[in-house]
């Protein structure tokens, strides 16, 4: 195993260089195994890698090999693992989480304080190999497609915010409609919404909400998301807000449109601080709001895997690309035109 | 208002005993309402009262006319009654609350020290006219079907069992497919469970359980609960019980199906004491189990409106039989010959 | 009844004009009491309703009898009124709530969509009588201390911020020791907290703060609050914030100060809205932040009562300050100078 | 270290059979961890495998040296031990758990699906030296006196119990005043509870049980549970049932006892099982039963050490013995005459 592959790297500082390079396979540890990539998907992180915006800037130390949503077979397993096999089809946790800080060991390893994470801190999927801790494997069935199984970890972002309060039987409206948000909306109307409001600034995310499951999606560039939402639900607002964009306005109106006593779930990250109204949004309103990072481990994988089996979710309409790796280059810029879903990259 | 109605009345304590007569329309005081009843439904305790159970001996003192579930028109309102007006159609909560006691007034009046039973403690809507207190009624839009409006209430003692627990992504077993428990397996199914285990002694009902959304259905007289589902989970059980018919064998083989950590909710009325391994199937596991009485007020009302406004609970299938009010004894045998999901009357 | 009683009347719009009135005692409505005053304290709201503050100048009509915190005898009940009797010594719930709104039918009265508030939206306590619905009305011990018995509505507040989210063998964070600061610290205390850290401009409050069980206090003006409380918790943080305060500077430190996946609690009313990172602070770090309006009923009441009869709070060291009715402007000012506790009157 | 020590053997199945041996120090493995016993204590599990009960008779494998609640100081650590130091001085979780089950990975690792316990199913701490593995592990401060750092597992059982459900402000009843129900009263105080009424048919242990916080006693051998508390609560019962006791009758005169809504939370456990009344004392009250088995990984044991560090809880007057490793028998002895509370021994 001390041949070479293909690889995307994220070979210098500065937006731009990403380059396919030739790169040795990886060396595992005695608790870690190695996965040859069967498909791996890009998410909204990697392309703030390649525009290097300030997070990039701050946390990447090239050169390193980007990707951290993917599915592969098992090729090699370190000495002291037990509980995967080579030949298991598997997908990863992203989080590499240390197991043993406070918040490891009261369940919050999802914002564990020592967090590395896959394609980031350290080698990631944008590769014919990938090497990862044994502990972060996740088990599927063969018969799984490959662009599903690659996507589970980023569904497990929607799975975790969507569940995170209940949505049976009430209205939710979920602000932002990127692949996270399409996802979260299929969650919510398998998990029995009495109705799902959407909004956008895209108008073809907002064709992929309805395809998903939204009742009514609007574009607040084109219409009034407060009037429209409060005329949709007899002037009551909603019991659930779900963000999903980062967005200032979608933030303020999303907390406006809440019920008193609801439940706000923000997944979205505001680029920067920002004015708010904590008073009268938050606090008079007795609403509560829940920060939401990461997946839980391992309860939002075993929620993932309740809604893909029974098939109350289907996510193939949120694949809406699929390129060779080498073509990566355009697998980006149909990510950053807004006109797409999910893209998936096939080594 | 001083004519006269039809109505079943229970005459006299004992088997049977259930009358057509010819009654005075009640009178209604500062804070009632009068409702023309559209339709009413047959429950098991209407069918304990037939049978004149020990509970039933205990607690009815003839004559008193039965049913408690209904839906109909106010046609008119006391003097102190603001929020409901003549000609609303609504369906009614059938326990009348004392809203003083310290349970009423923590979150619990569905289990209120005070409580009082239409149709079990007060003449109730097997009748042309029943009368309530405008605090009871529950308002339905206009183009509701009355046979659908009459079955909200029983509705509520399925939806409040189906959502005591989360139940999205997981395995459920339903033990019990009378009406309640398939309308609890319609829940569970809306809700996003991911596979939904179901058991009874009637075949007919294990049909009922199928339509209303069972994954897998069994009949313990011919095959083992435990082994069957033990397969069918790989050995590892259901995260959550739902115990709809009160057996002995039911529970105690439900509990040892639960997985340790798991929940279980107990809506059937065991007829009478008997014996359980509370150490081997409740606290070593790890186990919660929740007792369920009546319907929240009014949480479980607003979701019973947002399960049917969505669409995503039909009740249509539960309905098997209809029948004037005149003919009460058949759709009693009806009921009682375990071949019927509900029972409608229309007066 | 007809007579005539002294009573503090905000008189017209702007800041000051209160006024020792005679004014005709309140009539009663069938479902009213009417209450002799036999202690009523001043709240912060009291005194941005003497300030004439822009909440105030929005919301307040004058003439108006201010007060709302209180406790008397009753002397008088409407027609309708069957649980609260002549010679009952209550306290007062100061919101009057519809019991008909979706937020009233499903536990959340606290928040109704109809308020109306003693002393600020009807006449209020600063009175020889007050009248008040009977559903109003708590029932107190013949001989609680009157004083406590009129600062149980304040103390409510603390209950509800302090049992929002578990705090025994946690490590707490109270920002803000202004009277419900301090009794938030009693509440905290008397439920195990592990360690209390408490913070304020005013050394005279610092020193109420630790009476009433605080471990560590300190003034941000002389010492850096994130370095200290950081030092005192090994550099972990705190598991749940109370923010008493409503001062953006302690909301900002108090959120980096909470542990990833902690609770935060927010009473203090921020005067206008301000800049927040809700991405460092609240969505990547996994936050709960929870809005606290009023008090919930009457969950938060039976709490009081229990909190107070078994001692395991005392609010004596509270209550610094005691006036007659008619030195009221002294009161008030005594109030303003921030060296003070809880300042009653007694009509 | 191949030489020799110290430790007390179970060396044959049936009732006695407890020796003191001289057998090979422990052997370590690669995770594992050494320690030289300061403190052991007696559970009433030690007591079972001395009398061979049935469940005894059923899982000890003799030869096995017995002992689970203890306290050390590491002198020699694995291979790939990286967060334990020799010199630590440490207390342990007795259940070693798999880490990698659905139970483990879902925040339920006390319940574990291939929990061994030390001293039960491998050599345990009545010696002078014992191994075990380094996860299990929990950290103690240099001062803490080694009685109580032995009496921390037990303390946690206590802990978990008593936290389950809110206490705070509450009316509780603890049902068996054994070490363990002593402790859980006092975590029940330090947590702020209203009231505590305890019962056991030990006078010995009620006197315990005073000194350590609850507010009322009784012998049902010498009167009446039931009418006792309730004339205590004016009729009302109470909040929350604390069942530590495992008898037939605390079980069902517990939920009686309980207010409808309230919270049952059973730790003691039945001999075998017995008759109840599921429909009249849990599913009509609408009552939660929570079963209760070890410590929660890690929440409780964080608990623990809160509780015990700011002095909320003093563990001293449960320790009323203490004995050399030597004197095991007279240790045994005393535990078993129902007059001691905690009986500690000293290598």
């Amino acid at each position: 195993m001390s041949e070479m592959m293909k690889a995307v790297v994220k070979t210098h500082a500065g937006p731009g260089f990403f380059e396919l390079c030739e790169v040795p396979i990886p060396q595992i540890r005695a608790t870690d195994i190695l996965i040859r990539t069967r498909a791996t998907s890009i998410c909204g992180t990697d392309v703030h890698i390649y525009n290097w915006n300030p997070w990039a800037a701050n946390r990447i130390k090239p050169p390193v090999i980007i990707g951290h949503e993917f599915c592969g077979d098992v090729v090699e397993i370190g000495s002291q693992v037990n509980d995967v096999q080579v030949g298991d089809f598997i997908s990863a946790e992203s989080h590499i989480v240390d197991h043993t800080c406070d918040l490891c060991r009261t369940g919050m390893a999802h914002i564990c304080r020592n967090t590395q994470i896959i394609g980031v801190d350290r080698d990631g999927s944008f590769a014919e190999f990938v090497a990862i801790p044994a502990a972060n494997a996740w088990q599927n069935p063969p018969n799984m497609p490959p662009e599903i199984a690659a996507l589970e970890e980023n569904f497990g972002n929607a799975v975790h915010t969507a569940l995170e309060t209940p949505v049976v039987a009430r209205k939710i409206l979920v602000t932002g409609c990127g692949p996270v948000g399409v996802m979260t909306i299929a969650v919510v109307k398998a998990a029995g919404a009495r109705s799902i409001y959407a909004s956008d600034i895209s108008d073809y995310r907002l064709e992929l909400a309805r395809k998903m499951g939204a009742d009514l999606t609007l574009n607040p560039k084109q219409s009034n998301l407060v009037e429209t939402v409060l005329e949709a639900t007899n002037g009551e607002g909603v019991d659930v807000l779900l963000e999903m964009s980062g967005a200032q306005s979608a933030i303020r109106d999303g907390l406006q449109l809440l019920k008193a006593g609801g439940h706000a779930v923000l997944l979205g990250l505001p680029p920067k601080p920002f004015e708010l109204d904590l008073g009268n949004l938050v606090i008079m309103k007795g609403i509560t709001v829940h920060g939401i990072a990461g997946r839980k481990l391992w309860e939002t994988w075993y929620e993932i895997r309740g809604l893909l089996r029974s098939g109350a979710v289907n996510l193939e309409p949120v694949i809406t690309h699929r390129f060779r790796l080498y073509d990566f280059e355009q697998a980006f810029q149909t990510m950053m035109s807004g006109e797409s879903g999910k893209v998936v990259l096939f080594p």
